[in-house]
């Protein structure tokens, strides 16, 4: 068996980033993390830091905006996760120059973790948003980088404890309000396990340059669906109140960034069913619960319980 | 007296783009849009557009990736507003280049319309976010292109309604969350007002190269007096939730992107009170209501009867 492969990530102290550090390093990957100087001294990083340290993660020095550093670091490794944030995604183009000009990578995952950037109906400032994701593929493609896309759908960790609604601290036990019908389905995949799943493709040849979609089947769920798990867990029925498309999208007009930007969001994931309004071609893509069936993924149901 | 200057505006349909707009063609300026020819046949923007055009206002057509359209456009007029959305901040680069090209511009307004993105103290991703505007700032000033910053604060249209309560379609009457300890100072503008006084501005020999900041008098208020205003129209007490700021911090590192940055705006304005917390040194700025006490600003209070 050939050995693990180097994995270098960016951003990897961001939201979703130290949970790909982490999946890495439990694998067993010679795991490497870009941070700035400035980074390691910051004080609610800091910890986040040892933690890495204690898990042999190894700190590399380096900055976006320093080509040479890029370079150095990327030669030193077999793969390079990008999860960078998301006011980042064009730095990404000074990473793909680093990658070929160093010539070593196998395999480079870009910041996507969330939808599938070619295939949505989202309206603007989404859109504004996804187009740049869609420019850095279409960058690595042009270069011939060896990718994989991953489209992770909804973050369990963030929407679950609150049903989605945002300013509160724990789901609702009165009223939910609900996008569109709340009869479209979403995808809530939990974050340890993004990264899981993640770092399961990294040296998988069937995810060369293919999209890994995560639709782990339990989480598959309309959101009148997930109201009504968690009515039955909490044994209480709660008042629904519905915001009509046509009054989301106005919604959406009238409200300042990044709250548009928000809102959209929940617009394609909740009306328009992005995540799962499309067939998965293997032409283009696998799907991760059925390549890695060994993966014991966290269902909604189960999460939820912790909150009830 | 010397005629009105003809102001052109970027980002006319967006969502202070509009009011800026109506403003300028309200107070007698010849007015141009700038949009690209997709724009006019969205189905959100149509209406706006026909509004601006039984305004008076003149429609250009052209692209901030299309630089010949840009100085084209640019040489029409006396004034530049850009009110480019918050993905778009780094577009002005192009901008700047065309006015610069084109040489004629008595006055430049970047996208700015918020808080002073020289003096705050927010935390990431909103460092990062301000940091954008910040070398917008530089480079407009390393070219010598005559300027006005325009700090407006919070549009009152977009927080008020809803008391700052995401997710709500009206004040609360229950239960109102309050970030901090709901004592420090905010500032809450109507868009209309942020247009009137942007216009007063641009031909006004005190604001150049001046930052102009909205800070009008009866609406400089703490969130608990905020809550104690409104308790007293709808004769209810609110149940208070307060959230620490430690614990806000933490929110802020555990949500993703565009939560996070709506999240760390909210720790900038309401707990760190960047809108207040400093004096305005006449050296750097001067305020809109002591400039222009001729503006009969809506004020708070007033504006929320309209929600009792």
């Amino acid at each position: 068996m050939a050995a693990k492969s180097k994995i270098l990530i960016l951003g990897g102290t961001g939201y979703i980033g130290k949970f790909i550090v982490k999946a890495s390093a439990e694998a067993g990957h010679p795991t490497f993390v870009l941070v700035r100087e400035s980074t390691v001294s910051h004080p609610e990083k800091s910890k986040l830091i040892d933690t890495f340290k204690s898990s042999g993660v190894t700190l590399l020095y380096g900055d976006l905006n320093d080509h040479e550093s890029l370079v150095k670091a990327v030669k030193e490794v077999d793969v390079v996760i990008s999860t960078l944030g998301g006011q980042q995604i064009d730095d990404q183009l000074k990473l793909i120059a680093a990658i070929k000009e160093a010539g070593n990578i196998k395999r480079f995952l870009p910041s996507e973790f969330g939808l599938d950037v070619d295939r949505h109906n989202a309206v603007e400032p989404v859109t504004s948003f996804l187009a740049k994701k869609v420019k850095i593929r279409r960058a690595i493609e042009a270069e011939g980088i060896p990718y994989s896309y991953v489209c992770s759908n909804a973050f369990a960790g963030y929407f679950l404890p609150t049903l989605g609604q945002q300013n509160v601290t724990a789901p609702p036990r009165d009223k939910v309000v609900i996008l569109g019908d709340g009869n479209v389905q979403a995808v809530y995949v939990l974050e340890e396990d993004v990264g899981t799943y993640t770092i399961k493709a990294v040296d998988d040849p069937r995810t060369l340059n293919k999209t890994l979609y995560l639709r782990p089947p339990a989480n598959v769920l309309t959101f009148n669906q997930l109201v009504s798990l968690w009515e039955a867990k909490i044994k209480t029925t709660l008042e629904k109140v519905y915001i009509p498309e046509d009054q989301l999208l106005n919604y959406i007009q009238e409200s300042p960034f990044p709250a548009n930007l928000q809102l959209a969001l929940g617009h394609s994931i909740l009306v328009k069913g992005d995540c799962t309004n499309f067939e998965i071609d293997p032409y283009f893509g696998l799907e991760g619960s059925k390549l890695y069936p060994e993966v014991k993924y966290t269902t909604v149901d189960n999460y939820l319980n912790a909150f009830v």
